[in-house]
């Protein structure tokens, strides 16, 4: 029989094994689908991205853009549309849609800007480390249209689209409602020994 | 006359202003071109990657891979001679050399990962601001050969090339030996206003 945590069991179960001098927030931090019914007030939204702009960017270009919908707005309404259609099953909780986009080119010398996308995922990534600081819950998807999301924001040709941020408070796993998602929400948080990612030589484990 | 502060009264003056809440790495965290001569332990090394990977990533793919050169190493100088001729003027004063590198495709379907890029730069995010919180200075770079770099390491065709993160402990500015690069320094770190950056429609501000 499957036993449903709520939503701060849930949370404790979450968190990464404890590194030594680790920033607490990182440990925190994990990609929930289940959404509680209460709202983001607007002060907590704007503190996200006061705090997802001092994220580093080469030449300071500072090349994210972020379209924000509170649920009941036209903006919530086009990204939630856009999503694929095992996203909007879980995204429908979420009482904040975020749709993040990068300016492909240096404004000031016109060149393509190779780290446009690494650097708006370091800007999302301050974004939901502060959700998690917060109280908040982040999830970030690449499961949608990214054309039509376009086509939707008329977003220039020269902005590359990213990805959609669903935030919100946590919410019970039950509310998902649906088998295969709240196994998901059960899973531990699994990552790869440091051999597999940290080398001297390609392929070749940095004995460190 | 040039009044030149030295590392820590610099390091004072780089803080992003405060905003309630936050997570006080994230406005400590700076990208200084001016390194202490003075070795990063390997323990506090492996630390830096045992939090990058808690970063999150499409599918928990974990694409991320990084060539880590510690000064004195092969991999050090292979990461140092593809760099651009401005960065090596700087880079040469740090200890620690990191390569980047992203799986283009997932592991289990096959398919392009359209945010293998965007992973990455959260994983080096997570990385620079743990350095901040261990008392270490990040900073990252694109200005740099990447297919020399691809070449020097063997790096598959299927990985993408990210960009090169200069680590160690802070320097005085005045090791930099150069005006321009002195003034760089200095100067202190600017941000657009969330107007210009966060959108209801696109170029139209949202009011949060």
């Amino acid at each position: 029989m499957q036993t449903v945590l709520n939503a701060d069991e849930l949370n404790e179960s979450k968190q990464a094994p404890p590194v030594e001098g680790v920033i607490p927030v990182i440990l925190k931090r994990w990609s929930p689908r289940s959404f509680a019914d209460r709202e983001v007030s607007p002060a907590l939204l704007r503190n996200l991205f006061e705090v997802a702009r001092w994220a580093p960017s080469s030449f300071n270009e500072q090349q994210w853009r972020f379209l924000v919908g509170r649920r009941g707005s036209a903006t919530y309404d086009k990204i939630f549309q856009v999503l694929g259609d095992f996203n909007k099953k879980w995204a429908r909780l979420a009482p904040v849609l975020v749709l993040d986009v990068a300016k492909s080119k240096f404004t000031q010398s016109g060149r393509d800007n190779r780290v446009a996308y690494y650097d708006l995922g370091a800007a999302a990534s301050y974004l939901c480390l502060q959700a998690a600081a917060l109280g908040l819950a982040a999830h970030q998807m690449e499961g949608f249209d990214t054309e039509a999301a376009r086509k939707a924001f008329a977003i220039p040709a020269d902005y590359i689209v990213g990805t959609v941020i669903a935030l919100g408070y946590l919410g019970e796993p039950g509310a998902l409602g649906d088998e295969q998602m709240i196994q998901k929400e059960l899973a531990p948080r699994t990552r790869k020994p440091l051999t597999e990612i940290v080398y001297l030589e390609w392929g070749k484990a940095a004995e460190i």
